[in-house]
């Protein structure tokens, strides 16, 4: 892959939340990117139905094929997550169990970020832990450090605006993004 | 609590396939307990909506009620799942989810066994793991041994009557049933 | 077991370092305990050798069987460890592999509590999840709550006498050490 | 890289135990490696003493410093190791501690490759989850698939020559070990 060529990332928000601190993370993410990268945001999780393999044997639902289509055509993934129970959210776990189902599969070699905010001191961490064994299975290339988990997110967020407004988690995760992207300029993606 | 009083325990099901394995178990149980022990199906996870904080604001859905109220009136709980992408289900993690919502919370102190069945080796335990940790944050005691991981499912149940048939995963999960009715008579179950 | 009975919990310590800051927090226990509960340390984990089941064969080394004797003996165990690499130190991971080869095993349904401190926000979290599964192996009944996770540890620990002064974080400990009598009254020790 | 450049990989054993099993697959790699690929054996991690900030302050063991040369010297490490109590063994996990305190990090960006061998069904799943999570904090790339654990050793390995004599079991890895080629060369190993 040349060294500057112009790389898209994609965003998968795992709350739905209309004040969401983690959409705050998210929406930030285009604004924090490195010059010649691009950042925009999948489709909502929420429009995925239940996980079932009798449904899935009917066909897998437009939304699921249409987002699988937009990890394929990215260059990485970022992973905006809050942590629910220790784990990742239910909902979002639903859309991997449903992204899982393809073949070929989007996340397949594909280099992927994880992001997580959380009003505690801990910042998501268990919840990153429990992505990271999921993404084994899917193939994914996870990007190790530096690793984002934004503790105390409420104090960091404009709460009028839903801006992330702290600068020094603005600076390090556009640093996370600037490794993201060499991390995968130096792997490639597999197309 | 009294050595032989008689204890109810209730099933939660990982999964909504109609012909699945893991829904054999489940529906081997109530054959499989101990004198004494009766054991009830909770409702199925797939009436929960994804969660969402906006959405519990405007009211706790009643299936989630419901199933909250009949584990807070169990005397424990048998988890019954299968392993997506190496962790739980996002559908049950989902149901979790709401559960945690609720407070009193029903699972605080509540005796939880675990089983899960998989075509693989591995009969699941990735996913055991997982819930194990999502079930400190609920505060359940869940029962270390015997484990119940049914690896090679397809061949321990009836294809066609989608019976569990296999006589030594039979006796095996009746040993558990009868570890979770000592345990919870043992530790107690806070009312 | 009666509602008032002394207790007897004993520390198992996972640093070696003479200026450990989880050696503060293991040595401010005995001060933090409720009345009618004792606290003392076990032995130094640095005393076991490599764990090797070629040695095993020969005899398993007086130190381990010390610490087992110990711990059978106790009416709960607090383990106090760093994080390190994001998981349990290596040499607390080869004192419980020793000790999990001893029958009776002396873990089997005592009462465990975990506290880690660490100089970063996190405390510790990451090696805790790990060391509960270790402990599912080893049958002990892991208090969930509250988990006493130390973050920024220098600034609780006078540097000088090697005291936990911090006293939020006293308060906290002494509130688990209340928790984990309560739950070994609760749950019994088997003897 | 060149696309058929000659690769060298080492090998770090997890158990001490002169008859072990994982020592028998470990033994087996150098003879199952692509054309062009050489697998040689680090030291023992019996020689590290227990990790302790102290004795780090009087100087890194020159086992330590020798070991961490030959990873840094390497195209990829093949870690091969037992299940201990639903984790690594506590020995390989020094070595990890030890290993963690160089800077520059021999294991950074360094293909890495995890393989297990147990006598029951698992096959050592457990402890590679962990061993991953240890490898984020280490910054190595950690092979996805194929995952080499091997179940119901006993029966694949010759009891007298010890020698991994089981032919599915030898495909198995010989593919893992083509597919660490494959990677690494992707990838590339930072010098």
């Amino acid at each position: 892959m040349p060294l500057n060529n112009p790389l898209h990332f994609v965003t998968l928000l795992g709350s739905l939340r209309q004040g969401s601190y983690n959409a705050a993370v998210a929406r930030a993410l285009p604004s924090l990117a490195p010059d010649g990268v691009t950042i925009t945001a999948l489709g909502s999780i929420a429009e995925f139905p239940h996980y079932d393999a009798d449904l899935q044997a009917v066909g897998i639902p437009p939304a699921v094929l249409g987002m699988a289509a937009a990890i394929a055509a990215a260059d990485g993934v970022i992973i905006v997550t809050p942590e629910y129970n220790y784990s990742v959210p239910g909902t979002l776990k639903n859309a991997l169990d449903w992204l899982s189902r393809l073949s070929p599969q989007p996340f397949a070699g594909k280099p992927v970020a994880i992001q997580s905010a959380s009003p505690g001191a801990i910042g998501g961490a268990r919840a990153q832990y429990h992505l990271r064994q999921i993404l084994v299975f899917l193939d994914a290339q996870v990007l190790n450090k530096p690793e984002v988990m934004v503790g105390q997110v409420k104090g960091k967020v404009n709460a009028e605006t839903l801006e992330l407004t702290d600068t020094v988690t603005r600076d390090f995760i556009s640093g996370q993004l600037t490794a993201l992207t060499a991390f995968a300029r130096r792997i490639g993606v597999p197309r």
